[in-house]
């Protein structure tokens, strides 16, 4: 882990932050307790953002949302008197005689016991809970009270089992200072705000349909156009970059996949076969088969390689109907796939490259803020989730490592996360509001090639099995666009906004110089819409404001005296009077640079 | 049928060229009978471009291919005594005692008698047949001896059951002239080297692979970059006539399909299910349901109408293994597919812009001959293979045949082949050199829109059912490349190539400039290959002439001191010595009028 991205100084704030979190849950039961006094407390961990307890409530007392700023004035009011936190360990019969009220506990005390561990009791103020440890030495003085916020009521079962009580789930929110609780609470109303499948479904950008199944997004216009956009970029850069493109069917036989692997090692996450002609056929999960065939369908030199056959593959896996989420989890994944075959000694360059396209991606979107999740196998699964070559998933890890260090890029390393076939690398970047998202992919396969039989004549005329780069940068068409909705907040840049310019005519007097420049904008292939309503002029500019279009050019009877038109711009407001000839060249330049 | 292609002046034509070829299968069998008295003829029918006929043969004389040439001079020499052909009435025992050796031509005489129908017997020269009718009066007159040939030797079983005896074929063809019989066999003989199986496999165009399955094509990069340049064509095409595109799943639930009329009408040609989450899914064999969604997914008004909906959407279709052709009959099929919603007023408008789009289309391709084929119902399949609408049959039936009568255009009718819900229109066009080809369809539907309940508040405030225009123009990648690949015999024009330009030095000390220039045009997105072996320049041109790049560019000395280069055409020899930007505007135009 040593250029990792997460230094010491990383770790310990974070390890900080995650005690102040576990204190709050101590001071959030503390709070019920006083004002619930029946109230059973559970457990109560850290998480990420903040905090949560269980608690059993007797039925008729259970709090609801609204009560929860009461809870929230109990811990503040509590603080102050939780000058320290200190654990001791206590006996068994001690601790069960002090949670002889509460079965939960009690069950606690019980795994302790039978696990021959020590049994610890922390107190802060006048409240005592079972624990491990983990909290601040001082409450009073380490926590800024605006610093935390209690958000909802959730339910859960006791241990999470849906056969066992249900709880009452409290969650709060805590951060280093009150600044930053403010700032994500912000983010989160923003994220509200820009909820891709409310855009998505506010800008006709995609939809759900009964009849086709759940987690599979029917494009309407708006949002094909921005996924071929996104295909136009891919296949420029791809082919600066020496990639060449295939297409292969959607299905396969069983062979197939009993060939690559996936059968074995991937069967839970594919749709199930159809029986034709004597036997199976699936949907594809992977477009990675097809790409082998196409390697394997001439004969390969060492003069072929890299060989980089990309892709936009549309491909199908299962996930749980409860797991589907908008654009984010879906069945349907059109990738923007690449698999490139080389040697051990080209490797390093061919995946520098592949990061390096990753950068160029995240400059155009303005993703400035990104980390790589290295994944890892982990020994003890070998032969059952990863196929069993210990010495290639050493070889290839220390391979991956030693790149990502030379060029002094951030990541993490995550064991027992890699792909069946080698080690991969998930990107995670962070939107222009902040949030969170895991977009593209980078893997490494030094199993599955040889599995295919796929081999390239070297120079000293041998017959070896080429290395491949599995990698993704755009991710799917569906997170990716996912993600830019939310991104932009609907405000697309022009080469990739659904419509791009609204031309509109102040009155009927200037319909007909307004559709003529609609048609000239369209022949340039820009996609101009006309307002040829009979709707005032006040509310012509509100509808092209609602469209989300980045401009919009206005044409009343001084410019059309003048031989011009007005420019205005969705972000910048009123540019000026320009000719049609200025305003071609402005839009033809800022398509092209992607600006 | 008034205002079709198919003149009565054709059709006499069409039928006396049908009796010169039966006439010609009895000549066969004379000749035949000669040569091998113990031949036994069965049946012997006119067919497209000749005739065959079947015999039993006893196992140890059957005739091979070589002896066809044989059998055809014994033909000729027959000829001239064949004077006259009639036919006479005769009672069954008459007929069966002229032929008591030959068992089948004695089932015949059965089949005639069960029937009811009137014996007759035809002869010519002394060759007497047991036949309907349906030959030349005079052969001898009628017959140009070198307007004939025998082809080739085929197995046939009686009746074409397989449970029965294995009989012996022997193909012909016939035309009216011998110049057309040459002009026929010559493009065949064309028509092989251009065969696309065989460009396609040396062009590096496509491949199946068992793995995947039959019908199947993977596209290697080279067929790639074709079906990419085709979908740019299409979505240019279609932007500019106002069209917008969707994306959509590959598959859907049954329920889709159930609504749609497809699982009744064509589960026939539809993959089997795949058994998911408790109920059945199934891969799309169309694009019309998932389009008519996204219709339905947003209330529409008369204002949104007509609405032309587009997508390169790959379908699959059950086709039977035996059937499966080179790309021409696969399984899997990626249509120029496009649905346009419509009133009955705008139908016309919007069926001639079609039609346009074809004829703008066939332009680009140098397609000179085409013929519309418009299949209609058969009333007498009502609610078996076409949906029970009579009136609506009729009426769209009568609607279609006035846009083609209208616009002047050439059309047969063919009854009883239209969709299952609607009157078609399939398009064949002939290739460069005279092949025949069905391409694309253009269809109408009166049915499925109402079994989706798609409507349209009209201007009146009532709720309409739009009519539905399916239309695919370039048709399937599969079968229109596979069609190109004939029609230029592998020499695309310069849009179209795989590899558009290679960059020739003539010797090393030009390797580096050549090297520039190769990526000068790839930045200008030209699909330039460089030739930086160790080959002799001869070499490196005759590698140049193999690949069928359009232009080759030669670095030499001469060139490297004038700072310009030599530019060489495929077609056209070599152009001149030109400058790199001369070079660049003449590729940019070329590529942008598709020339």
């Amino acid at each position: 882990m040593n250029n990792s991205a997460r230094s010491s100084a990383d770790v310990q704030n974070s390890r900080a932050l995650e005690y102040k979190r576990h204190t709050l849950a101590h001071l959030l039961a503390a709070a019920v307790l006083e004002i619930y006094p029946d109230a059973k407390p559970t457990i109560g961990p850290a998480i990420d953002k903040g905090f949560y307890y269980d608690f059993e409530f007797p039925a008729d007392k259970r709090p609801t949302d609204k009560d929860l700023k009461d809870v929230e004035k109990r811990m503040r009011k509590l603080l102050p008197s939780w000058k320290e936190m200190s654990g001791t360990e206590v006996k068994l019969e001690a601790a069960k005689e002090h949670f002889n009220h509460n079965p939960y506990k009690l069950e606690l005390i019980e795994d302790i016991m039978v696990k021959n561990e020590p049994v610890t009791l922390y107190t802060a103020g006048s409240f005592t809970d079972l624990c491990r440890g983990g909290h601040c030495d001082s409450p009073a003085a380490d926590i800024d009270p605006d610093s935390f916020k209690l958000t909802r009521i959730a339910g859960a079962y006791w241990r999470g089992d849906e056969t066992k009580t249900q709880l009452t789930r409290i969650y709060g929110l805590a951060f280093e200072t009150a600044a930053e609780l403010k700032a994500y609470e912000e983010m989160m109303r923003e994220a509200e705000k820009r909820d891709h499948r409310k855009l998505g479904k506010d800008m006709d950008i995609f939809e759900f349909d009964d009849d086709v199944g759940p987690g599979m997004p029917l494009w309407l216009p708006n949002g094909t156009t921005m996924a071929e956009e996104l295909e136009n970029l891919a296949k420029e850069a791809e082919f600066s970059a020496g990639y060449q493109r295939v297409r292969t069917p959607h299905i396969a036989k069983q062979s197939m996949y009993l060939k690559s692997g996936h059968l074995p090692y991937y069967e839970d996450s594919m749709f199930p076969p159809m029986e034709y002609e004597g036997g199976k056929y699936y949907l594809k999960a992977m477009n990675c088969p097809h790409h082998h065939k196409i390697f394997a369908a001439r004969p390969k030199s060492y003069r072929d390689l890299p060989l980089r056959l990309a892709e936009y593959g549309t491909c199908y896996r299962h996930e749980k109907s409860g797991e589907l989420f908008g654009l984010m989890r879906v069945r349907m994944l059109e990738m923007n796939d690449a698999h490139i075959y080389c040697t051990e000694e080209q490797f390093a360059d061919e995946f520098r490259a592949v990061n390096d396209m990753y950068l160029k991606y995240f400059k155009i979107f303005g993703i400035e803020k990104y980390i790589m999740r290295f994944s890892t196998h982990d020994p003890k699964r070998l032969g059952d989730k990863y196929v069993n070559e210990p010495e290639l998933w050493k070889k290839t890890e220390d391979m991956v490592r030693k790149v990502l260090v030379d060029s002094n890029i951030k990541f993490i390393e995550v064991p027992n996360e890699a792909a069946f076939y080698g080690p991969k690398i998930d990107v995670q970047v962070w939107s222009a509001i902040g949030r969170e998202f895991t977009l593209a992919t980078n893997q490494v396969d030094f199993a599955v090639p040889k599995r295919f039989g796929l081999t390239y004549t070297d120079k000293d005329g041998a017959e070896k099995t080429p290395l491949c780069i599995h990698r993704a940068p755009l991710g799917t068409h569906e997170r990716f666009i996912g993600f830019l909705i939310e991104h932009y907040g609907g405000n697309f840049p022009l080469w990739l906004a659904p419509i791009q310019v609204k031309v509109i005519p102040v009155s009927e007097g200037q319909l007909e110089a307004a559709r003529k420049i609609q048609e000239s904008l369209r022949r340039d292939m820009i996609r101009a819409e006309l307002d040829d309503s009979n709707d005032s002029f006040g509310k012509k500019i509100r509808n092209a404001k609602t469209s989300r279009a980045p401009y919009f050019i206005i044409i009343g009877e001084k410019d059309l005296t003048a031989g011009k038109v007005t420019l205005e711009s969705r972000d910048k407001g009123q540019i000026g009077q320009l000719s049609f000839d200025e305003i071609q060249k402005r839009f033809a330049e800022e398509i092209k640079n992607r600006s």
